[in-house]
């Protein structure tokens, strides 16, 4: 009896065609993110080795997935009073439209909750990949996506974000360049109005603000960590202003919060910047819209989230994805930053 | 030989438990909008009267579909920076969590695309049902929709939006009530900043200032249309205040623009509302941020985000769902309305 011949599998597709196994599969379950060339050369590779995927693993994946998940972990109210987000998903939806792909939102209160919603959108075939936002320190769905096998892109720094391929940006140093800045302009007292602090970027961010302000020898830090709105920024605005040793400088984590500073200060007969700075972070369109301008860390959220899908599209194509970061946020100086009162 | 027994359908289950065919195409299909007791109501009456669906539909059903679909005809850039949708959607999301439902997103270059996106959906069972936005005067989506038999809800006004069950706000009493204000105050020179004429809403509010201007005997009504954005707003403004006969009062179509004009007021030295009032529109958080404060015609865009949803789910739950208006935007009387300089 002579030896059976050698069975014909999946690898074999992928290196005549020239492909790595994930894009065989790819192109068998009709998913995203091949070029049609690809596609057709290792349709044509297959035809040749005489070679089909496993019918019951094919008869779930007849049609092609075009949707893309996302789940944000914020109450539905505040989602919508933050510039960020609408402006990452505006640059999603720049590359997806380009896939003839959609995105699936969803609001999540927890992050067991993005568990388990993430294993039913992949068992279910609802989304070809997720984004997955906003990590934390020990997050849950490190383990859990990986067990699952849901191709996906964590937006976060690495430190946060195990095995995942991720993109993120240079909090930290993004930080100390804006302290170094308001510092170069004579400011000792600076104060800064950050995210909670549960949120990994927040705790990068925060401990770069006490390190660099105790490196320039500038000891009086105070940060005060809110919900991101404009109504808890003007808070904390109000607390800093109203403190024994007033700040003569504010940065602020996102650009709403730094409108409702510029806001207190007006409410409190402060002139910005000649009584006050403040410095706004992302620079959405807002910063450019009010007077005096605002001065702030500027940050092409549309151009991360565009950023982001592409990568991800990379992942489902099977292509060698690393984690790699986007342009550091970068100094902006407009109307708002100035040397303190004398 | 007997006559046949009369064959059982679908109107007979309806029947029994008190409820729509759609209903009971929901049960079976397990869409969502169904509560378990009206579910189990409609199994239990199936079963008593040895009804099963067509299998070979049900074969297609064996999942519940879990997203609602929304396109939005935009560049994806400018999504990013209108507060509007982002308030939207976090209202339609709010309701969507509470039917473990996703909200699948999707830009679109026009509507004819949108229609062959929204055919994609269905058919290939991606959505239960679709929010449609943004509808133009003779809108293809009506009829289309109706071809598909895709259940929806249009968000505008029934002029423009058919047999579709419909939700809107009455902008033309909105803007009429707005003008009389600025009236009421002493203005007679009175311009608007409003959005794209393509749209049929922006049609409406025109037509609406048009008249209402007229019948007040002020007949130098200055209109100018945008995109939405700050930067038109910005620019807008600053064609209205170079003009010959200046307005007093700008009425701007949603909040940005109306943020970005008292920038504009501040950058030539003309003081709000002493010299110049701005009337905003929408109002979010922006309009409570700014110094001074912007007086607005409020429209709580979340709760208009959830009624629809809502309206969606009655839809889908073959529920008697007819057109309805949400609260018509109401005078904010804020900081930056005064009567005109003498």
């Amino acid at each position: 009896m002579s030896a059976p011949p050698a069975r014909i599998t999946i690898k074999d597709v992928a290196a005549r065609a020239g492909v790595s196994k994930g894009a065989v599969s790819l192109a068998f379950n009709r998913r995203p993110g091949l070029s049609e060339a690809t596609r057709e050369r290792i349709f044509a590779a297959a035809r040749e080795l005489g070679w089909e995927p496993n019918l019951s693993a094919r008869s779930l994946s007849n049609q092609r997935v075009d949707a893309v998940g996302l789940a944000i972990c914020r109450p539905a109210r505040l989602l919508g009073l933050e510039p960020f987000y609408m402006e990452f998903i505006s640059g999603i939806e720049s590359v997806l439209t380009e896939h003839s792909c959609s995105l699936l939102l969803r609001l999540v209160r927890d992050l067991d909750e993005e568990v388990a919603l993430q294993a039913r959108w992949w068992r279910g075939r609802q989304v070809a990949g997720s984004i997955l936002v906003d990590f934390h320190e020990g997050d849950p769905r490190v383990p859990a996506l990986k067990d699952l096998g849901l191709p996906a892109v964590a937006v976060g720094h690495p430190s946060l974000t195990g095995d995942l391929v991720s993109v993120w940006t240079d909090d930290a140093t993004a930080v100390a360049q804006a302290v170094r800045y308001l510092a170069a302009l004579g400011h000792r007292r600076i104060a800064r109005v950050g995210g909670p602090l549960s949120l990994g970027h927040s705790g990068i961010r925060s401990a770069s603000f006490a390190s660099t302000m105790a490196e320039l020898g500038l000891d009086e830090a105070q940060q005060i960590a809110t919900g991101f709105a404009g109504e808890e920024g003007a808070r904390a605005t109000r607390t800093l202003l109203l403190s024994a040793r007033r700040p003569t400088a504010i940065l602020y984590d996102n650009d709403i919060m730094a409108v409702a500073g510029a806001a207190v200060a007006a409410e409190m007969g402060l002139s910005v910047p000649q009584d006050l700075s403040l410095l706004a972070w992302d620079d959405s369109q807002l910063c450019r819209l009010t007077h005096p301008t605002l001065s702030a860390m500027s940050h092409d959220v549309h151009g991360f989230g565009a950023e982001v899908a592409r990568t991800l599209f990379a992942v489902l194509a099977g292509e060698e994805a690393v984690s790699h970061q986007v342009p550091t946020p970068a100094l902006t100086p407009r109307g708002s930053t100035a040397p303190p009162p004398a």
